[in-house]
């Protein structure tokens, strides 16, 4: 089975032939510029053809990830060459017109799965990640997707192309715009956005850094979904005819009326404390890494960069609300806070059986009779960076004092002092090492 | 030294006086309902005066903390009939107008102090929070209530009232605003939030949070702010206008302007990698919290309620999205994941420790001579649910077979299963229980 990713050079189109590529399929990726493609081809280890056409025309599964002012056309030039029996699909924010044009264009015996996934090309895996389905009608290929991306744990809604293309033009069309509005006011007053956040409660923050990660998208993504959903000139409308009519009732100083108006959007809006909730949780995710930071100062501490995934780890000798310094070996390091989380020890014993070299030793002692070799071994297993203790071998004979037993126990570590806590923990109960 | 609250019977005003009378200071709250009034004066155990007056007239320090419509009529009111050589404080959410009417009603000789905490009466220290100060000009009673305030660890805003009202008109004019007319917006289309949720994006979801907490506020504040401070009118017109201009954009189909729009107002948000880093993480915490939670199914597992701060402690034995139920004792509780955090380890032993009975054990048992006592107690220690572990005796005797020693460990336990544990280490290493 061959699956052709048209425009899979860039972006999302990348992050699919890569993520189909390492599922052991055969790729085959298309895209304007010859050197972008074959560095890609390379890299990936999937074939590059140039010409949307010849690989449409090999192609099992064609998947469209182009710009969406270009997918129309895209589809009008491929539909009509794909095999019988083969699926298209497309990747775009819109689903109406695309679902049309590959209905009207697709070749005789193709099959149409229009699909939007929700999420951007820097994740690692489908776990959890929602991927909206908008089959015109379900066929064979559909059951296969489903149940591949099912497999890979993401979120499936099947819904069709009218109702995705309104639900997205509140959730891209009015939040995203209206933040992006409010980014521009802001800039128009010359407000100097650093110093009022000294002024601001958490959630005046939150919202900042919302407005700030909004209205930093790519613009010309933003412009294609404003202008291609065809629900989003009446939301426009709604929107600026409300915030008239607010900002109305409160230079005319109709307080009834806002408040009413004000609480009955309130009331619409569904399940208020848990809203509360998760945003109680949001903002003090913040607040408290800073207080578990706090109590850490001069210890051994891992953080992971939230985009590099990157682990660092030293020992916490400076933290400032924005920057950190951890040391290690003489060497010292400079963080952002806001790029690092801090790992929990669990997360951070297992970042080391990853990384570090784990080495294997064996130590024997002698223990009265009657002791319990599994529960020694265990007890040398809840040393810190201590791993995979277990008794190998328990042995009573000549070499051993009347009355003990002697008991081998094999373990590894990650740090070697370790080694050290083993022996002073066996010595420390009486046992004489051998 | 006596300090009248003035609407301190309600709200932020009963909050103040009940954290400064906390701190044992002399308080009388006013309040136009007599019975709320004898209430809340029973209840904080301070004094109550209906009349405003007669409160102020007594006091060193008067507080003003009535809604921000009655604000100016109360200055008036007592402004006058204040003691020489006494403090005058409000704490409205704009500045600009109860400053200029502080200082002409105020007595001669009375010291005019605005202030603006910007926090509601859910805080339980000021810790942290954000106050701000706009002192005309500074005197003994400014330094005494900043060293105050500055003692009490929270953070202090020196401004003048007119970049006070300018920075809120963005802070709370202008987001507030615009997030109440998206909610408004929202029901005026009639969309379904609860399948909106299903499409969308974490960010999506945290904006709506974010917008259903805003708009849930009490809306009589909220018109007073946008009423009262007379920057706003200027920022709801800006923002109209922008919100008109980029809509125009996208009807006409001028991608380059709109381009260049958004690429401006990004860039004069401040430090963009920090935003999307914070608000990354505040994203990512509840995913999170979801994943901790699935790997302690079957497990103990301790939750914080996030408003009560009750901790709720059983086994984990049923998880959905939204609810997970505890069991403890054959009794199962319901909680709503959004409303509950999860303690880590150490949170969940020092609750326990602060709320269980500890039982206090000795145990003796036998080692070879050259066993180290104190690495015995360290490792009992270390024992889940056992704490303050310590040598109090040893002892070589007849009683003690040749070459051993009697070492007795002293323990405290949270929970009746540890005693067990200790027995099993100890008899593990070969130890015999006296």
């Amino acid at each position: 089975m061959k699956i052709a990713v048209i425009g899979g050079t860039r972006g999302l189109g990348k992050w699919i032939a890569t993520f189909l590529s390492r599922k052991g399929l055969d790729i085959v990726v298309t895209g304007r510029n010859e050197v972008t493609g074959e560095s890609v081809s390379k890299k990936l280890g999937v074939e590059y053809i140039q010409d949307n056409i010849k690989a449409a025309s090999i192609a099992d599964i064609v998947i469209i990830s182009v710009p969406i002012d270009a997918t129309p056309d895209t589809i009008r030039e491929i539909g009509p060459v794909m095999k019988e029996g083969s699926l298209i699909m497309d990747v775009t924010s819109v689903k109406k017109e695309p679902s049309e044009i590959m209905q009207e264009y697709a070749a005789k015996g193709v099959e149409v799965l229009p699909c939007h996934p929700m999420f951007g090309p820097r994740i690692r895996t489908l776990d959890g990640q929602v991927i909206v389905l908008t089959p015109i009608k379900t066929g064979e290929w559909y059951d296969k997707v489903f149940q591949f991306l099912e497999s890979e744990n993401a979120r499936i809604i099947v819904t069709t192309p009218d109702i995705h293309d309104r639900m997205m033009s509140i959730v891209q069309g009015l939040t995203h715009f209206a933040y992006i509005s409010i980014a521009r006011t802001i800039e128009k007053l010359d407000i100097d956005i650093k110093e009022s956040r000294k002024f601001a409660s958490p959630i005046y923050n939150l919202m900042l850094d919302t407005i700030a990660r909004i209205t930093a998208q790519n613009p010309y993504l933003v412009y294609s979904i404003q202008t291609k959903n065809i629900y989003i000139k009446e939301t426009h409308e709604t929107f600026l005819n409300t915030f008239t009519e607010l900002k109305d009732l409160i230079a005319t100083e109709n307080q009834e009326e806002f408040v009413s108006s004000m609480s009955s959007a309130a009331k619409h809006l569904d399940d208020l404390e848990s809203a509360l909730g998760r945003s109680d949780k949001a903002i003090s995710v913040l607040t408290e890494e800073v207080s578990t930071l706090k109590k850490q100062m001069g210890r051994e501490v891992g953080l992971r960069h939230i985009y590099s995934g990157k682990v660092h780890i030293g020992i916490l000798d400076k933290l400032t609300p924005d920057f950190l310094t951890l040391t290690k070996n003489k060497t010292s390091t400079r963080l952002k806070l806001s790029n690092v989380e801090v790992l929990n020890n669990e997360e951070l014993l297992q970042w080391k059986l990853d990384n570090y070299t784990k080495k294997s030793y064996d130590i024997s002692g002698t223990f009265p009779k009657g002791c319990n070799p599994d529960i020694i071994a265990n007890t040398v297993n809840s040393l810190q960076d201590v791993v995979d203790a277990k008794v190998i071998d328990t042995y009573q004979g000549n070499q051993i004092a009347q009355g003990n037993v002697s008991v081998t126990i094999r373990y590894s570590i990650i740090n070697e002092n370790a080694s050290i806590a083993v022996e002073k923990l066996l010595m420390g109960f009486g046992s004489q090492i051998r």
